[in-house]
């Protein structure tokens, strides 16, 4: 019997939303899934390595740089932000509560082996490096591996 | 030949995406396919029993029930709600042509049994309890019934 | 061995989540995938044909006529728009990078023999004719053609 194998876009770059993509991720690797975690456009944010920035971009990449958020320690909710007093709310009531943070659940998708990948065609259009990126990644590819994992996949998620 | 099987993620608590996530669940259950909804995060307003707040809450799971809506049938359109007047709109016309509400829909699909269920961890971060929430709901689970689930299923959505 | 198939709800009507739905149709229909898209709701505007209105429409939906970006053209970005000069941004760092626009992408899409559905009801609930629609549509249909459709496919996407 093939394994079961999870596949997910993570296409937001919003607190609440990669939260909830990596919740589903770290889950279903510890129960013995495959995952495959595919980070395009305003998803690639939460990859972001604090910090360092590449050499040598464009005027319209520095830009795109500055205005994303640097990294998963920076994320805001999608709600509630309320200046970023929502978001500190909801930092402070995960811990209190013993709930992982961002930055935890990705080490954690890390240890347990869920494959992360950067969108290439999205790394481009951004003028965002690979050494920008924190170190484990898997991979930058394009919507071809992604298209080829996601067929063999039983779940596939949009988020 | 297994039954075929939806899973949604109702992670959103706007009035549109609600709706969507709605139709299609009663659509794909009136069908004759086993259907699985999951409910988190801001999605969790949209099973919110009208004017039932537990007693005993901290003071930040107090601000949590007083800024989510309460209830299906408060929730907002994710666009042009301009200050609810999107909103109003929306719903008229959707009287007028005959398309059901949010509150008829979720009622229909508890009849077509469609299993409802609350995502465990988003209660515990919001503070939110089972008594709450309306009494057609299957259960409260975690993340694991989630992937159990969906890797069954055929159509596996996050809305 | 059946051929592979990939079925993605658009719902949203903005720029980045369309680029996407349709860079991944058409990297799904290139590597010989059969492709359903199903538009509904806001992500409809991106099927609108240019400077064609229907006559004989209520007053409400004249206002969703008005209120709805006109076609593929018009969309916007969901984050860092900045009254259109962030959206005019990327579509110039795009055209720069040679990256294909949401025009070309659909026009592609069409060529490929990507299914492109209207929802029905959601034409209804807006007051939508056929007319206003680009000529590339499949046809307009509802939930049960999407259910049909979706319980075939490997990979299914909510956008």
């Amino acid at each position: 019997m093939p394994q079961d194998r999870a596949s997910i876009i993570v296409f937001s770059g919003e607190l609440d939303k990669c939260l909830a993509a990596f919740i589903i991720g770290t889950g279903a690797a510890a129960s013995g899934m495959q995952v495959d975690m595919f980070f395009t456009f305003w998803g690639l944010s939460a990859l972001r390595k604090k910090g360092v920035t590449a050499k040598g971009k464009l005027f319209i990449e520095k830009m795109f740089g500055m205005m994303l958020p640097k990294g998963a320690d920076n994320l805001t909710l999608s709600k509630m932000n309320m200046l970023g007093m929502g978001t500190k709310m909801m930092k402070d009531v995960m811990k209190k509560k013993k709930v992982a943070s961002l930055p935890e659940l990705i080490d954690m998708a890390i240890q347990l082996g869920v494959n992360l990948y950067a969108c290439e065609m999205s790394m481009n259009v951004m003028g965002l490096k690979r050494e920008e990126l924190i170190d484990g990644l898997k991979g930058i590819v394009g919507v071809a591996t992604y298209l080829e994992n996601a067929s063999k996949a039983q779940i596939t998620l949009f988020i």
